[in-house]
């Protein structure tokens, strides 16, 4: 299938790689960066010209601003586009914007699906990301072989465009939150005169036992914050989740004082640490270390 | 082994009795309930005279204060206890008051160990307690045949007194915190019109994974509020915690919170209720029901 891949990044660059490994062809927008010749990609100069040329364009981008630009803006996707196309969104961005998206793109006769992905930058380079899908079923179908070149747990969230995203945000909400929780137990448990390797292996077995407390528990005893997910991209994906519901008129009172630690870690000079890293502001607010 | 074995309640009853089932002789308090008769036990009229008749005394108490009173009231344990002797609190019960009643304990040539379980009524019936335990290895191998009959994952956490109740208070910030961001997750995904169940099932595969979305985000989606652990009990342990804290001088921002969040659910009517109905409070603050 000719298919455009615009957002050639650190996730973007891996997964258009196992689209074309898997037989399909890559149009692309030409960029500072050479394009990476094993791509074999048709090299364009504006996502106009992408859209005009392939069949599918999907967006891997940084935040909701860089689609809108690269949908709307001029010389963008959507001048480009022509009955029965369809445009795929992997970017982690606004459920709410993506819905307004998704009308104006449909609005044209072509379709949308917003995919976000999480996994990071190791489950692209693997193809192992699971990937969250909102859109009709129709477009989720011709979508999906495509997903499945990229990915290992592919969920078709529901038939209402930003429903992937939506999945998205609360999976970021459950991932900072039980970072954040992980933290104060390691903390407390190390404060108060207790190992927390001990604590971190008790805790693993019973209810209190998550993949967090597994991966960044570890993470956290051994001082390991070279990321992995960096505090930068979190704090993007939580200021989606407290604009969002502050836009559905709802409270999300441990996401936001979890914004602010994050805040903290910042002020820590911790932007590119990984997000376990949180666990230095509770430290810092215990004057103690875990590790 | 004679075991004395102080609290039947929810939790003593069905561990006293596999203590029993496994050959050894309890030895109990007489009190306004039957002791249940499949026990064999030996009923006394003291605290006093069960240390006395016994060589490991076991506690399974509500909390601090209870646990003190049983010890170092009038015709307490301590009273009975001679040298060699084994003092085993499996309460949930303050860190730090522990390594107080410990020292008295290890005052009068008695051993003390402090073992929390995790697990609830359900792990005590199967005997699949998670028990985290505190003291000295030598009276942490004379207890550990009495756990075996009880429990399934056993940690010595470490070889001083308390260190046993620090990891139950970690598990139990960790659990608690974990329940409230998946009731932020949830709630939100409602809110903004997805499928809970969808999205719940799509975060399972990564690294929000964990069991309390397996089991807990189930319950919130299937109003499944009958517990279980009970948001009052809960609270004692997060009481525990944030009493702690206060002492080892440190913050734990995210405990209060949903300490706070917690007394509002039972300004709802949830003392009773099991801890996962903490949705039902984001729930009230989205003014929209995930189930």
């Amino acid at each position: 299938m000719e298919v455009g891949f615009i957002g050639l990044g650190i996730m973007g660059r891996p997964m258009a790689g196992h689209l074309a490994k898997a037989g399909h062809r890559p149009h692309v927008v030409r960029r500072a960066k050479a394009v990476p010749p094993e791509l074999n990609a048709v090299v364009h100069e504006t996502a106009r010209a992408v859209a005009e040329s392939a069949e599918v364009v999907i967006l891997m981008l940084p935040d909701t601003p860089d689609v809108e630009a690269v949908l709307f803006g001029p010389d963008g996707v959507a001048e480009g586009l022509a009955e029965g196309k369809l445009v795929i969104d992997m970017s982690s961005i606004s459920p709410t914007a993506t819905q307004t998206f998704a009308e104006r793109i449909e609005a044209q006769g072509s379709g949308y699906v917003d995919a976000p992905v999480s996994g990071g930058e190791a489950g692209a380079k693997a193809a192992s990301l699971t990937i969250m899908a909102g859109g009709p079923q129709i477009h989720f179908d011709r979508a999906r072989p495509l997903f499945e070149a990229m990915g290992r747990s592919i969920t078709h969230i529901g038939p209402r465009n930003g429903d992937g995203q939506v999945a998205k945000v609360a999976n970021q909400i459950v991932v900072a939150l039980t970072i954040e929780a992980v933290a104060e137990a390691l903390v407390f448990a190390a404060k108060a005169g207790a190992d927390p390797r001990k604590v971190r292996e008790a805790l693993l077995g019973g209810f209190a036992g998550s993949k967090i407390l597994d991966v960044h528990g570890l993470r956290m005893i051994e001082r390991a914050f070279d990321p992995g997910f960096r505090v930068a991209l979190h704090q993007k994906d939580l200021n989606i989740a407290l604009q969002a519901a502050r836009e559905l008129k709802m409270a999300l009172p441990n996401t936001a004082a979890t914004q602010e630690l994050f805040n903290v870690c910042r002020a820590l000079g911790g932007a590119n640490w990984d997000h376990s890293a949180l666990v230095r502001v509770l430290e810092t607010m215990a004057a103690h270390e875990v590790g």
